[in-house]
């Protein structure tokens, strides 16, 4: 029996307000800071580790996490929605996106089908299509192959998407995997498309529209920029465009594409990068076989949070940290940190993925909670981020905490050695420096070049960033947002919030509009 | 006689925390709210304009942040720096960007030179270099033109240049001023490097190394990298290679570059974009007249940043409404939310702007301060944001303060109907509706389906971002950062919060660990 109760009425939340404060500083020098390097790590999947060492916990803390984690049932809650609970109490919908990747538990039937048959079969259907394309079987209408890849979609169908390409496009070159340029047009302002546009040959280019309801606004709008390309170089729209969306669209049956492949309503556009939505752009690019690597990682990630003991449960250890650092430490922010250029929109992605997630004010009840919820996410790759933000990271007066991702090897393999050392050690030298100088600080007379530490800060080191590995990163991040959107009661699955903009623009194009908004509209000339 | 005093010490502190609070949803509904948007904005250079109907303050909060300014000095604490004062105090040096793009006041000399005379010279020299590269005078060794430029650099070396480049790209193509192409490597991730370079076509390719110190490891190391691939294509490096540092580091007389431009300690990273170090890469890419133009507009918002009247300031008056909202009300965070895919990375720029500058826990004399300084910045464009972390800022727990930038026109001008509106339309109504979104709210009875409203927004609009536009953008925000750090009494000039990191690096390097430093290393196979 799952009790869905607000966080601070847990007989755990007032003991984890009063368990003593770990003093970083303390803890991380010396021989012990050695000792908890080497204990405070869990094993996850694709070889990938999360090491927590430099967090401000100790045994004592991750008692009461673990009582939390009990107490919160999140085991229980993570084990109803993937057996098909209604999780998404708003839009009274199911939350199925780890179940893309596999069955973790009971047969889930929703609409008179088993889902994971649906999305299984969705799977087979795209990578179909992308072998025939890769072959040539499905070519333009002058019977020339598709070259390049362009996805039309915002949001969750962008994001995701395009993180996951760049995270892998110089991998695959180096590894012979790479089959096609994808490019992304998202953004209606018109530049965005028109820009894209006009780096590619679209004469050899396959368009992928992507919107679950067949209806936002910006990618119908970027759907008609395309045609009318396409119109311009003489082309049948038709015979470039395939449709990613949901069965009772209205694109689903549309002779408007060459194909449609399907996602659902139990699949948010954040957690769609598994789904078709992901699916199609990664499989025309890299090939099917690169798509069920990554799809594999996330699938081993997922059953890692079902263990109970959160001590070898990376996820749900990664969110209950999170929760203390916000509601008890008090910290408004978390960065992420990738030192990996590949990585570079990985931050952005996981920023809608958290902040959409839980950036809300009510439970999922509809009552307003007396307690933090999602904190503000950003980051960029290391070491740019060292050159720009870290100043304040260090020596800020907010303290905001770190998770950073690095990889042992580099992706293209191409190195220089200057001062005995490579580019890739360099690298990895300076993540770890980080990591200590964030906890350790380090004392001078000089306040100006004083640095207090602790600095909380967790890291995910693998061997090499590939498609397994950062299927493995998705789920890691996917997971912990959710055992968070647990803890704090809030449903992780809607997005009630983006919904005023809408309304409020329809209004202003329709000229509907009085007092500020009027006036602001002819501020811009609408 | 200007006073250095922490804003706390200050009369006007406490009268600004005692002022009445503004009930944003009251103020903005309505025929006032109309009346704020019409009376709230103030003319900027380039025809852009302020607007901050939409921020939490009235004439009474006016009239005490007035009181501020004048209090805190912040008008000849801007004279005094542009007279040539040593207000990086840290470092001990002068702080001249401003003077890299016009002469404000007196004749300011250093090392011996008249210091605008020696800025404009290496202008020109600049210019003379990229007009002779546009007119093939000067070439590869077999005497071909080079059609891309490769910026080497890290932080203010490169997402300053990297968010300038992107933002005039499309308007030069459009306007006949596209010269080159350009690329970046920034990052010591030796995927960086490599990627870019199997990108281009090394052999008619230009790169320009940016290091003022020419120690900075990154850039030095991505510098052989450079070096390498060109000699492995059988070419001499130094035809393809210029320099951009200090007249005194060991890059500026070296026979490894075809020629050398100059800036100098009195131009932080981060406030270089607008001297050789934004010059020589948007020179070679757009034409030396563009890059004139885009100073031109910076030229013209510095000379507004100098009213004394803070109604007439854009710059003093963003600054400080900041100020209000970081102290007064509490707000941990800022957003940059420029509706223009143009301006992707100009929130990446404005990141390392705002936190290298002022987050900052001492003030100038090096003693710690009890009230917050900078806050966490971050941003990306829209429509996009509105699909992602938008969620979070209208009906998140924690109010982030937003920072909208707009514009008429598009850059491009190729654009669609659809539904009776343009993609540019759409994109305006979008901000707009937005503005009101967060400041006015709307109840429902479903909590979930609630808005608050009371979130604060200013919104920067202008016909077009054109180069003279740009400039006077960065200029704003430049100014801006500056303004707040003279009220917070710190040393916005230097950036101490970097160097532990580069110690440690260096010892992980070179083996000398112990502690956690050493574990840490061991995981990471250093």
């Amino acid at each position: 029996m799952i009790n869905w109760k607000n966080f601070d009425s847990l007989a755990s939340y007032q003991e984890i307000k009063d368990v003593d404060r770990v003093n970083l500083v303390e803890v991380m020098t010396g021989e012990n800071g050695a000792e908890r390097v080497k204990n405070y790590s869990v094993p996850m999947a694709a070889g990938l580790a999360y090491n927590y060492a430099a967090k401000q916990v100790d045994e004592k803390v991750l008692a009461v996490l673990e009582k939390l984690a009990k107490e919160a049932q999140l085991t229980e809650k993570y084990k109803a929605l993937y057996n098909g609970e209604v999780i998404n109490t708003g839009e009274k919908r199911l939350v199925l996106h780890q179940l893309t990747r596999g069955q973790l538990g009971d047969t889930v039937t929703a609409d008179g089908v088993d889902k994971r048959e649906f999305y299984v079969e969705q799977q087979e259907k795209v990578a179909e299509f992308a072998r025939k394309v890769h072959a040539g079987e499905i070519t333009n209408a002058a019977g020339e192959k598709f070259t390049t890849v362009v996805q039309i979609g915002i949001g969750g169908s962008d994001l995701g998407p395009r993180a996951m390409y760049l995270a892998l496009e110089n991998w695959a070159k180096k590894n012979d995997r790479f089959k096609m340029e994808a490019k992304f047009i998202s953004n209606v302002d018109p530049d965005d498309a028109a820009a894209v546009l006009n780096s590619i040959d679209v004469a050899h280019s396959i368009f992928v529209l992507v919107s679950k309801s067949g209806t936002t606004l910006e990618t119908l709008t970027n759907e008609s920029f395309v045609k009318d390309a396409l119109k311009n170089a003489g082309l049948d729209a038709s015979k470039h465009m395939i449709a990613v969306t949901s069965e009772t669209s209205p694109l689903a049956k549309s002779e408007d594409y060459l194909a449609a492949f399907f996602m659902d309503d139990y699949i948010g556009g954040r957690f769609s990068s598994t789904s078709a939505v992901g699916g199609a752009v990664l499989s025309l690019a890299f090939g099917p076989e690169v798509f069920a690597q990554f799809m594999e990682g996330a699938a081993e990630e997922d059953k890692l949070s079902m263990n109970e003991d959160l001590l070898k449960n990376p996820e749900m250890l990664d969110a209950l940290i999170g929760v203390y650092e916000r509601n008890v430490l008090g910290y408004p922010a978390t960065a992420i940190l990738p030192y990996s250029q590949a990585l570079s929109r990985f931050p952005a992605h996981l920023q809608q993925l958290d902040m959409e997630s839980n950036g809300k004010s009510v439970n999922r009840f509809g009552e307003p909670v007396d307690y933090k919820t999602g904190p503000v996410i950003f980051g960029e790759p290391g070491t740019n981020g060292q050159h720009s933000f870290y100043q304040l990271l260090h020596q800020g007066t907010d303290i905001v905490p770190l998770q950073f991702v690095g990889f042992k090897s580099s992706q293209i393999g191409t190195d220089v050695v200057i001062q005995d050392s490579t580019s890739q050690q360099k690298l990895c030298a300076n993540v770890v420096a980080q990591i200590v100088a964030f906890a350790c600080g380090k004392a001078d007379e000089n306040r100006n070049k004083n640095f207090e530490g602790g600095r909380p800060s967790s890291i995910i080191i693998g061997e090499q960033l590939n498609p397994k590995a950062l299927g493995a990163l998705l789920a890691h991040f996917e997971n912990k947002v959710m055992f968070q959107g647990f803890v704090w009661n809030v449903n992780s699955f809607d997005q009630e919030g983006v919904q005023l903009g809408k309304v409020l623009a329809k209004r202003v194009l329709a000229h509907e509009t009085d007092g500020a908004l009027k006036e602001y509209s002819d501020l811009l000339n609408i």
